[in-house]
Parts: structure tokens; C-alpha cells; sequence
């Protein structure tokens, strides 16, 4: 797993926990396809045999990171430590446009985007070669991003968004930077954040072209995974939402990113979409907070209010309080995701991974006009079918490519 | 419908809701199948042909009674009242044995069980005679009994069973009565309750050699319908459960029979089991908490407490309070299993409606044996299923009997 | 009482209130002061002898008002009606750059501020001779205006406010005007809004001057009411406050006026600054939010959020929420508030009433320098100590003026 | 102090809290005299010279104890062991019958209740001489015993309740052998728990004639303490409370103590009268629930539903949730309870502490039949009088006894 964003609490918390797991120190609570038959899941890579490496712009050792993002208590900090301490993130290519809030000194010096590009990409082959992998995924767990217009004319097509980078484009963001390397590297991109990353036209149809598994976006990990278990069942009971209020706080690096505006605009609107699609009908008051709150630190509070309408008009309240961890929910999906790319990768489907909508707030589809299914059961059940053997929904291409010559591209170099 | 308990605050919700949308006064929030295609449910009767009667302890009209349950506001209750003051429940079977808390003196003199159920089935035959009507349910909306014990000698074989009624053994419960006298007349029985009704592998063979629908039990309104939406979304992403805390507190009638302790632990035990089936192992702290609290009338609130445990061992918590009517919503769940039960005689599928366990906290299931599935999604696929023409799930037998006779046995006299 | 917001939820409850109590139809719950001695409260104006008139840019008649506002349910509505019908709002003085999400055409067109206060002190004329009163007290209910700068030297002395009135100087909003004209004809003014009002050195020194009773500002209802009942006793238990994070949600029409974000930011000022002077030190992570959500109506509900530090660092959370009425709690507070301002000018304590902080956000001092009490038990002695004959806390002057000449200026016309 | 139940999760608490203020490892939160000024509390033993001893039914030395209970995290707790793996209980005197749930085997073999007193003393003087001691205060942490009732014969004097002591009375539990050892030693006697202890009139009348201060009784930590803060505040707003539903979860050895109904009742009464004598009435629906639920060790929550009625009758709701830790809240509590205690008797103040209510669910008063005031300001208050040289409140005697002789009974061996 390369990791754009390594230092930071979601990435330390994924490298101890495989860490831990080595070393049988935790079971395999949190992880969604630890438990699965091995029928469904024996051909994913293992758990322990994952190796991190990773982009930011803070080049402190992961030990001293973690110890810092204080997700792991006194005992698994330092029992995974020395496996912390021997990564150092790879200089990382930031924008503050993009992401005010967050900053950092380790930064590699470029002359542009295309150079940027270029860099990356030998970072990819450097991670792998030095390690002596059987392959590479790219997951972006980097701070959200502002907002981008995904409908610009330079997002529209290959050739234009290659234009786009070497005239250093304003709208291309770093998350692109990234998704755009992977993609030409053949390496399965994930994107775990609300940014843009991959999910604009002319990255989808390179990624279908070149057959490289693209999945996003926005891990699906508290309060919105909540949502899209209970509004099925509202549905079910045909209970009618006229209002569902969402408070979210939060302390970390994460949250902090978060109080720019931009960043957080970007935040909310992947939030906001899933209701509507699962209840089939527009809810009238859905308003979503998100609030940087330090005292939390790494954990954070959801609260929700629904108010419901039942038989006879008569009113109802729904009151859902969760408290948890980000990066605790958020580490394990990380991992799932880049071990289902892998094997997408290896069994030649590339392109949108749309069975993969089941870790998202925002489930990229391969036609952006195609609204995502949210439905967290239906979900679960598009990933169990692609598992036993099936397509993936909606028709994530297989071999590589949609286009009639289905040629996949092997990773090019 | 014909109902026992119809002068409870769930039955006169029922009637008053009918009368309403006969009306036009209100929508179709709350009915589960109100919103579905015509291909998967216009064979079902049409919620405005529904005609209602029933057995009540109390002999007010259920004008009268409504107004005291306080569940419909001042100008429903007013709409609602000519039809509701036009109706006027039928002398009950009570046992004070079975439901302490609760007693009326509207109150059928007879000298035993077998003339009660003689009674009961005068009263089902002349309710369809008087009205016209082309079919009758009969669904059990009565407060809780206190526990039998099922595996009883008495309850083995339909032969057992009507020699305990004729020796009036004082294991038979009044829902039981009722519950045989349907079965004997051809009725389908519904039991919303938690007693054990037709639950009893002799009523049930009874219903299959008979090809009646029988459906229970305990209808799944409000925190037990919760809890199969979110157990099965904790599974979906490993987080174990380590402890469930639900209280919850109640004001109406319902609220008050549970104040005896043998009826309330009839009630908890039917809430309890739900977890353990979604998710696959012995929850181990699983405490439910049931306490009759006046001031909400018939607004009901249910706390859940959720303690989990996620990646690395993390603890987390998840908390869910739910302020809902109790008869707002189980009503239209009652009717909606009137309409189903009746479509169930009509398409010849007999003895229990496994597929209806969506509506249930604690679905019966043909075979005692079966342990019936809870999640609240795998549910409502049955019922879909079921509905655009499969199978009842786990083999309600089609054409009355489950035997290799196979003839149906019609409604019978 | 002469009402600025006389057609508003809250007003049109007070004004429904009294007339049920007259009517013996309802009991004195939400009264603070009815359950006292008599030694304490005799003599105060009794609630049934109160006379409601006032402003409203709406000019609809009380009854529709309150009919629209949801506030009262069937049976209290219809019981208030002929009443509230007899009412019908004086064209008013808006300006929609105070407060732009409100506006109305019960306007009353004047050639500029000196005219408008003009036209105020002849309404209140005409309502007292009309109605033969004792006394009038005037009442701001409207809606939040935008922040102004106290400061600004317009507000400094009284002479330079005049000035500002004859020169329209734009910093000079309405809730002003009405305070300006309500000192100027003797009558006690209140603020139960967060708008300025009376709470600039000029109209405070004027109203000593005059020795007219002005209190304010911005009812103490629900969330902040809670806050200063709980914080005291965190202090008590030397529970160091973290972080309170405080989230709001109402759908009335003063909700309405928060969407606008200068009124907003003018709210949550004056919610801000209890926790500090009751704890005594800056809370370091105090957020408030308030948002406005159509469903609920009248009805709002505050969610308040809690992190504590205990014995030996250990963190604990405390969270609180408050579903509660908006009107219905603000209702009999602006009518205690009307009692004691009458009361006051009768025992000729004129100026700031810093006695009254019970029922405020923000009290008043009288010295601006003067950081006010907050906690509710500390003002609660106050105001009891007060009502037993003693002074007004940190010195509201006696007789009116706080100069050495000490002559009480009698309501000057 | 010496500490019955010194094994236990608050009293490992208390000793590895003020061996890190030693240290200077940890701040003052949570103790509500630390940051009170010198003028006041300038008189009491300093924390940090505290010296610990007491019995327990488990032997182990406090270290192991302390990991057991898990209230400290891995780094005080290592900062702490020394000083706690010093310290190992004398063995101490249970009696299942009066504690079912608790068992051990560090248990003294005596052969009644006159041994077990005298070998009581000894350890009290024991303890004093060894470690040089300027005074000792008992204090009972130990669990719940079962109610007794305090009125029978044996409890009324003195003189009946030696010969019960002789007679080994079986209506005598342990909690008071330890009382009345205290007592007859001059040993100030601190009951935080809601046994009976000290509170029957023959003990209190010897505290009285013996000049010992004796307080309890039952720790006000969480929810009753923030019960005791808000019903003051709705009585100040005239809110009336129709019911009061309190629900708590915890999983120390004291839930599992409380799975005894028999204690659970006693704790169950204690936590009850406090609303009435607040509020003025009696409140109608108080209903108080208290599970022993695991996972959640020695922290604990509380979960309060409140049910108001407003102006006009309108019902409103407020929640509370707390989610605290047992220990964390209690071992302050219990360490200025021993201080106060100590600086009591060195100022002469013998006899029911009745200033020290603030610390208590059920606060002892001399005289049975007074009613204890509840409202936590009104307590703070109180024992603030007392601090700055005032009586103690509802006339604790001054000179250690009521009676006219007044002379004080020096601590008598």
C-alpha cells in the first residue's frame, strides 16, 4: 500500500494494526472480510503481508506520528513502534489552495505538475522494487480537498487532462496528481477521501483503457454508514423522513482540514446525497454539521435527529448517537479496499469498482449520469456477488477496458 | 378483521386509520405496501373494503375507548368518531391466569374452554354472515400472557390439544382459544402478541392439515425493528457486539400489563433473541428493560445502548433513542398482516407464513427446530419474493398441508 | 403590555395564556413567580388583569397569528380565539437592514427615526387612555436584529443618541427606536431579544435620568437556561469543562431569522459568555450552533455536549437534550418580566434592573464594565432578595437616578 | 484513613490519586475544595499527607487490586505502583447475609460481633501508631449491603444497641461494627455508601455524647448529583415534573454487588427522595433503574428522561446523559470527606455532620424526622458557612455533645 497521507492517524493506525496482526497481538474485530468463507475471500493478498510506504508533507517517522494522532493506547503503541519507526514518509507534493489547513515541510521540489507526475510514478516503482512486491495499490488518506468542478473541459477527456497538467492547470489538484501517476502506472487508485482524485471523465476512461481498478469516494465510516443502514429500514416501514438533522465533531487532523470552508463544503456534499437515493423520494429538511472540536481528538461524535412521519401523519422522532473512532473505523476499509483492488487487478477488472461502493459515501460509477446505489445491505450483497464470481455492478469493465478491442493493458513500463 | 382486544388502542387505531383514508383524510405513511407496485400487491384487499370487529373485556364503543388511549389527536378522533361510535366490541374470554393486570367485565359466561371456542367460532361465522363479507382474519391484539410452556404434553398433536380443551387443562391460554377456534372455522390467525397463540406444534399441524395461514408472533414496531436494521450494518463491518443495553419506557394499556412480571417476561424473552441469529454468535451482554411509565401514554420511548468493539479492539458506542407511538406503529403493520394472511388463503399457502417474519420480533417458523431469520432487509426480501409468486422462506407449505396428501382442506363447515 | 412582536409565537401564546387563565382553563405551570408567598409577590399586577396591544409588520388579526404558529393545540386555540381575534397589530417600524429574513406590510410610513419615535410614544399614549391602564410596560418580542456596535460614540450619551435620531444615522436600529420612545414616556422597557435595544450607555444613562426601569436582554429559555443550572454544579464538583459543544434546532419564525447570518451572529454572542464567569475560567472549546429546521415548528431542541476533566486527568461526558417549546417557556417569562418592571417603577427603582438577570442571556449591567452574574441559582437569590425589599444587585439605582441630585424624574409628559 | 474496602476500585483510586499529587504528576480536578481559598480551607490536612490503611475481604496488595478495577491507564498506573503494591489490607469482617454478591478470604475468624469490634479498635490504633499518625477517620467504601431497618428496638439507644452488639443481634451488619468501632475509638466515621452504618439513633447518640463527627450517608457522584442541580433549576422556572425516569448501567464489583436485589433496593431508596424535597411536591412517576452491565468496568452511565409540564400545559422533555466514571467521581469525594471529618473534631464539631450533605445521596441529619435539604447549591452552600466559621447547618452539636453538660468526650482509651 502506498499511501498518500502515511503520517497521518488513518495510515498509522492501518500500519499498526497489520503490524499487531503480524505479531498476533489483535484479532480481526473491525474488518469486514476477516470472517468471510474462504471461498469468497482466499484469493486476497493476506493482512500480514502488506507493506506500507507512503507520501506527506510531515516527514516525521510514523512512531512519533501515531503517538501524536493518539488513536493507540499506551500498550499497541509500543508494541508496534519499532515497525513504526523504520517508515519515514516519501516527500509529498501539496497545494494549499486546495487544503488551507494543513501544511508540512516535507515537500519534494518540482517544477510543475508534469514533473510532480513523474515523480510520483518513480516513487511507485521505487516502493516496489526495493521491496521486492507482487504489486502496488495507491490509497489516497490525504485531508479533504476544496471542491473542483469535475464537468471542467480539461477533466473531460485523456488528452485534455494531459494538456492540463503540463500547462499546471489552476483546477488540477494534488489528489489528481496522484490518481493520474497511479492510473499510468498501472496502479489500482483508491480514494478514501472526499477530493476528486479519479473521479472525473478523463481519469475514468484511462483507467478503463489502461484496465486499472479506480474506487471511490469518501470512506463510508460513522455517522453516514449509519444512515444507510436505517433509511432502508424507514423505508421498509414506510415511515416518511421530513427532516433528518446531523451534527458530526471531531478533533483531528482531519477535523482541522475541515474548518477551512472549501474543504469542508467539499465534506458535506458527499455527505448529503445518500438519503434520497435509498428513500426514493427528495427528504425536505436534510442538514448535515460538521464541527472541529479538539477535545476529541481522533475520536469523534455523530448525532442525528430524524423526525418521521407514520400512520395517520403522526410525528416521530429517531435520536442516533454514535461515538467512535475515525481512524479505528476508518484503517481497517483502507486495507479491505486496497486488498479488492489488488485482486480486481489480478482478475482483470479494471476501471470504476462499483461493487466497491459498500466502503463510500460517494461510490464513483463508470457513468457519472448513474446515480450510486447507498443502500449499505445492497451494497454488501454487489460485493458478496462480485466476490462469488459475478460482474461487477453496473458494469465495471472487465478486462481492462469498455471499448470494443477489451486489449487489457498490462503496467506499462 | 375481526380482532380480540378491538377496543385497544392498536385496533381502534386500526379501525379509525381505515375510516380516515376511506375517507381521503389521510395519506398512506406507515403501511408498508401502501407504496409498491400494483404487479406485486393488487391482489391484496384494498385497506378501505376492510370491515372490523372483534372481542374486547371492555364494552365501550370504540369511540369511547379511543378517546381514552389518546393516541389520535383532537380532529382525527373527531372524524374518525361516527365510525368508531358505530362499532361496539363483543363479549371476551378473559383469564385472569394469563394477563393479571388487565380485566373488564364485558365478559362471556361459559362453562369451559370447549364452549368458548364454540363460542368464538358463532361469533366469527355470524360476524362474515351480517357484514357480506368474502373473507374473515383474525388477529390477536390482547395484552400480553404470561409464559406456557410450548413443549407441554397438551400442545404436542392437534388430538392432545382438544382433549386439554374439552378436560380445560390450565396450561390453554385465551389466546390459544381463539387462536384454535380460527384455525377450526378456516380463518387465518394473526397473533401481534407475544403469547403463544397458535405458536404450539399442534396448532400449527392443525393449520397445515387444515391449509389455514397462521402468522406471529409479537409484532416488530419499534426498538426490535431498529435492531434488526442496525446488528445486521454492525456485522457488515466486523464491529463486535459486546453489550446491547435497550430500555424502554411506556404508558398505555400495554405498558401496564407488563407491570406483572410473568407477562413481561414473555415480552423480553421474544425481544431477546434477535441479535444472536444476525450475528452469529452469543451477544454477551444483551439486557432489555421494559418499564411502565404513565406520563407518555401511548408514546413509547426506547433507549438502545450499544457497546462495540472495532479494529485493534477499540471500544466504541453507539446509542439510539427512539420516541414513537406504539399504536401509530403497529397498526398498520396489524393490517397489512390481515391483507397478507387473507391473499395467503387465497393463493393456498397454509399453516405458518414464514415470510412474514418481516412484521415479527419473533417469527414462528413451521418446524420449532428452525431458528427464523431476524435481519430486518433478508425479511423483506422474502416478502418480496413471496409476493411476485415464490415460496413461503423455509417451506410454509403450499396447498394446506405439509403431508403427502396435500389436499387442501377448505374452510370448513 | 405593548408588544414589539405582537402577532409572533411567543406574544401570541402570552396574550392566549392570560386569557385561559382568566377562564380557569389552565393551571399557573411556567410561572415562576405564582407559587410564592404572597409576602414575596403580593404586590405584583396579577396576570389576569394584564391588557395586550402592540406592533407587528404582520397585521393578521392574533387569531390567525396564532393559529399559524402551531403553538397551541386544538381545544386551547379554540378556547382563546374570540380573544386573540380582538386583537390586531399597530403598523410597525422594520428595517430590513436589521433583520433581513422578516418583513411584512403593517407598516407605518414615516419621514425618518425622530418621527418614528414619535409615532411609538402616541401608540403607547393612546393604548393606555384607550384602555384606561395603571401603567403600560413595553415588551420586545421581534425578531433578532443584526449586530451593532455599542461603542460607536451615537450610543455614548444621551444627547449625542438624540442627535443620531434627528440625523437617521444608520447605526440606530429599530429595537432602539422603541426603547428610545419607551424612556422617553416613562414606560419600563424589556428586551427578551438578543437585539440591542436599551443596552447602549445613552439609553441606560437616559432611563436612570428618568428613572424608568429597563431590563434585557435576550430571554433565558431553554438551552442556556440548562446551561447556567448545570455549570455551577460542575464548578461545585470541580469538573474542569474541556469543551461544550451546544447544537440547536427550531423551526419558527425566529429560527427563520437566523438563516440570516448577522442576526446569527448576534445570538450567539449573547449565548456565549456564560460559561466562563460561572466557571471561572475561559472554556477552550465553547461552540454553539444554531440551525434552522422547519420540521419541528415552535418546538426546538437543543443538544448539548459536555467533556469533562475529573480526578487525575480521567475524561468524562455529559450530554443534554432539551426538547422543549420555544414559546412556550418564553411566554410566561416576558410576562414575570412585565410584572416586576411595573412593579419596580412603582417602588422607584429606575435604570438597568440588574435584579432581573434570572430571566436573560445577557444581563444588563448597569456599569457595561460589570460582568454579570449567570448562574441561575445566584440570580434566583437575587431577584428573591430584591422582592424582600432589598436592592437591586451590583446597584440599580433607587429613586431613579444615580447623581447626587437623586430626584426621581416622574414619567415626563 | 482507614478504609473499609480498601481493595476496592475507589478506594485504589483515591490512594494512587494522592500518591500522584505526591508526585505532582496529576492537577486538583475533581476535589472541590483544591482551589477554595486558604482563608477557608487553610485548616485541613494537605492531600498530599495522607497516609492509607483498611481492610478488605481480598487480600491482594493494592497494585494488583488497581489493574483489576481498571480505572487508571497504563501510565499512572505504573507511576502509582510502588506506592500501591506497598499497601495490603487487613484481613476484614463480611457477613453474606448482608452482601451476597461480594465474597473473599482475607477474613478474620472471631467468634461475635463484641470480637469483632475490639479487634476493630485494635487495627485503628494500630494503624495511628505504626504510622505516627495526628488522627485517623474511618471511612466505608465497601458494597451495598441489604437494607435493615433502623427503627427496630436494638438501634434506639446506646445501651440496647451493646447489648444487640453482645447478643449478636442478627439485624446488625457489618457496616455498623465498623461504625460503632469508630465511634467508641474518637475516630471520626465517614459512611459513603448506602448502608446503614452510623445512621441509627444509637450510634448518633453516642457520636453525639462521645463528641465524633459521623457523616453519610451513600456518595452523590453522578446521576442524583445532577439530579440535585437540575430540579432546582426547573423549579425555578415553574416546569413541573410529571414523571423522572433514570436508568444506570455500570460493571464494577458495586453493580455486581447491586445484581442482590436486596441491595439494589437499599441503593434503589437512597437515590429516590431527593426530587420531592426539591421540587415540594411529590413527584409522580420517579422511576429508578440501576443494571449491572459488564463491559463497561468502572465507568458508568446514566441516562435520565424527564418529563415536564410548561405554561398551558404543554409537555416537554429533557434528557440526560451521562457517561462518568465511578471512581473517578467518588475517590475525590471520599478524600474531602475525610478531611472535613478530621478538621470537625479538631474543631469540636461532634455528632451527624449535617453541613456535609452536599457530598451525600442521603444525607444524615441528627434528628430522623427532619428532612435533609437535597439542592446541590443550597448544600454547597451550607458547608461553605460552615468552612468560613459558621454552625453546621440544622444544628450538628458544637463541643460534641447536645447535651447541657457539653463537655467533650476526648478520644477514649
Amino acid at each position: 500500500m502506498a499511501i498518500v497521507g502515511l503520517g497521518g492517524a488513518v495510515a498509522t493506525t492501518a500500519v499498526a494494526g497489520v503490524e499487531l496482526m503480524k505479531r498476533g497481538l489483535i484479532e480481526k474485530d473491525g474488518l469486514p472480510l476477516a470472517a468471510l468463507d474462504d471461498a469468497l475471500v482466499g484469493d486476497l493478498a493476506p493482512y500480514e503481508g502488506i507493506v506500507f510506504g507512503g507520501w506527506d508533507l510531515s516527514g516525521d517517522d510514523l512512531a512519533s506520528a501515531a503517538s501524536g494522532h493518539g488513536v493507540l493506547d499506551g500498550g499497541r503503541l509500543e508494541a508496534a513502534k519499532p515497525a513504526l519507526a523504520a517508515i519515514r514518509p516519501w516527500p509529498a507534493f501539496g497545494n494549499e489552495e486546495f487544503c488551507r489547513k494543513v501544511s508540512g515541510d516535507n515537500v519534494v521540489a518540482v517544477s510543475g505538475n508534469a514533473e510532480a507526475v513523474e515523480e510520483i510514478r518513480k516513487d511507485l516503482r521505487r516502493f516496489e522494487e526495493e521491496n521486492d512486491l507482487d504489486s502496488v495499490v495507491l490509497v489516497n488518506l490525504a485531508s479533504t480537498e476544496r471542491r473542483t468542478d469535475p464537468t471542467l473541459p480539461v477533466f473531460a477527456t485523456p488528452e485534455a487532462f494531459e494538456e492540463g497538467i503540463k500547462a499546471d492547470d489552476p483546477a488540477v489538484g494534488p489528489a489528481m496528481l496522484y490518481a493520474y501517476a497511479a492510473i499510468l502506472e498501472g496502479v489500482p487508485y483508491v480514494n478514501f477521501t472526499p477530493s476528486v482524485g479519479a473521479d472525473v471523465p478523463a481519469l475514468v476512461k484511462l483507467a478503463e483503457e489502461k484496465g486499472v481498478p479506480v474506487a471511490g469516494k469518501d470512506g463510508k465510516t460513522g455517522q453516514t454508514m449509519l444512515k444507510t443502514a436505517l433509511a432502508p429500514a424507514l423505508k421498509t416501514r414506510a415511515l416518511t423522513v421530513d427532516g433528518w438533522y446531523s451534527a458530526n465533531i471531531l478533533g483531528n487532523r482531519d477535523g482541522q482540514a475541515l474548518d477551512d470552508p472549501d474543504s469542508l463544503a467539499s465534506k458535506v456534499e458527499t455527505k448529503g446525497s445518500v438519503l434520497d437515493q435509498i428513500l426514493g423520494y427528495e427528504v425536505p429538511n436534510h442538514v448535515v454539521r460538521i464541527d472541529y472540536y479538539p477535545p476529541r481528538g481522533d475520536n469523534k461524535e455523530a448525532w442525528d435527529n430524524i423526525d418521521l412521519v407514520g400512520f395517520m401523519g403522526a410525528r416521530m422522532q429517531l435520536k442516533v448517537n454514535f461515538l467512535c473512532g475515525d481512524s479505528i473505523l476508518a484503517a481497517p476499509l483502507a486495507i479491505e479496499l486496497a486488498r479488492l483492488s489488488d485482486l480486481a487487478k489480478r482478475r482483470g477488472f479494471g476501471g470504476v469498482q462499483e461493487h466497491l461502493g459498500l466502503f463510500f459515501k460517494a461510490p464513483m460509477t463508470a457513468d457519472r449520469a448513474t446515480v450510486p446505489e447507498h443502500a449499505l445491505h445492497k451494497q454488501e450483497e454487489a460485493l458478496l456477488r462480485w466476490l462469488s464470481g459475478g460482474e461487477s455492478t453496473n458494469g465495471a469493465s472487465k478486462n481492462g477496458s469498455r471499448d470494443a478491442s477489451g486489449a487489457e493493458t498490462p503496467r506499462g513500463r
